[in-house]
């Protein structure tokens, strides 16, 4: 009897003890957004007014509530059939939000208001060639799904970085709107970077655009 | 006296008759907007929560205050060193604006703030191959000139298609914020348009954007 406790305990302390050692070690696949907050921020005629990119970020980070409005304003749902806040040439939506973080790079996902993760890696540095993009706490990297693009010649790329634009404004409007410095940035070494984001042949990176406070 | 009191009263005459003509007969070259009204609008976050594309139009024209609100949120400058209210790439601003209404085509003039004109002509049915962009009372076309876009390859299109993103999601977020609908589209007959509007060799269509009431 007494043996067969010990066993028990023992074998509940083992358990506990992987579980502890799992959910510390592995980073979590997926990080739940709190939900966006769909109100409020500058009248808009105001944040185009104050519209501007700026390239000094403070090391300040962005938090969790932040980062879900941003992404939801960039290219989040805001209609229940799934269109979104910019629109997409076709409702093609081939445009992903990659989000490099200090922590790791992430994807949105809009559907659930979630990042999955890629990678727990910081790749900041190598999301543009300037020296200011590391210190940026948010790089949101624009990737176009070309398996979702039907268009050619003059049109294809056109209609690929008008999406990107559609969406990148609505992210400097947010940012004019909350006191967050931006700028998109098409200076990128695509081909390291799509190695790291384990991009297929068909994703191509388009622009990407850090995010942060403005260094004082 | 009295004969040189008449020819001084002809004279007079003939030179009002000739100036009420000449004032009525050539359409004036360029038209001032009322200054553009920076503040107001919706909270931005409420203005993303209606943004979406409309292609239905009631016949109501677009008022000149609306007009100049509308041009300047699209692409209006908002800082004393001429930049703008989205940014383009290496701050080349190689977006036009012609503007489209029953009574003509315009080039917005952002420093002027005024409306150049170019053809006193309704080319509106020109503007897309859809039924509906004869009804709307005012089309933006998006020209690039690429005698200022110094880009090879990929970078090419993909910023010029990008800064006009960023110039017709500004024009979705006014829309959504002022109760207009709008649409942007790239099925146009280009080469057609263009021979109308006058372009050179340089200037390309990129695409173009009903704005109007929305049909009731």
């Amino acid at each position: 009897m007494r043996v067969r406790s010990v066993s028990v305990v023992g074998i509940f302390l083992v358990f506990m003890f992987s579980f502890s050692f799992l959910s510390f070690a592995a980073e979590p696949a997926t990080i739940q957004l709190p939900n966006p907050q769909k109100e409020g921020g500058k009248p808009l005629m105001a944040a185009l007014n104050v519209r501007m990119s700026a390239r000094t970020f403070s090391g300040e980070k962005v938090p969790m509530q932040t980062m879900s409005n941003l992404l939801w304003a960039a290219f989040g749902i805001n209609r229940p059939d799934g269109r979104r806040t910019a629109p997409s040439a076709k409702n093609w939506q081939e445009t992903d939000i990659y989000v490099a973080t200090a922590d790791g790079v992430y994807l949105y996902d809009a559907k659930k208001n979630a990042l999955d993760t890629i990678i727990t890696k910081d790749i900041r540095a190598l999301t543009g060639t300037q020296a200011y993009v590391k210190d940026a706490p948010v790089v949101l990297i624009y990737v176009a799904d070309y398996s979702k693009v039907h268009a050619e010649g003059f049109d294809k790329q056109i209609l690929v970085g008008a999406d990107v634009g559609l969406i990148s404004e609505n992210v400097y409007l947010f940012c004019a709107s909350e006191g967050l410095a931006t700028v998109v940035r098409a200076a990128i070494d695509r081909d390291a970077l799509a190695k790291e984001l384990k991009l297929k042949p068909d994703q191509k990176i388009i622009l990407d655009q850090c995010v942060g406070y403005p260094k004082k």
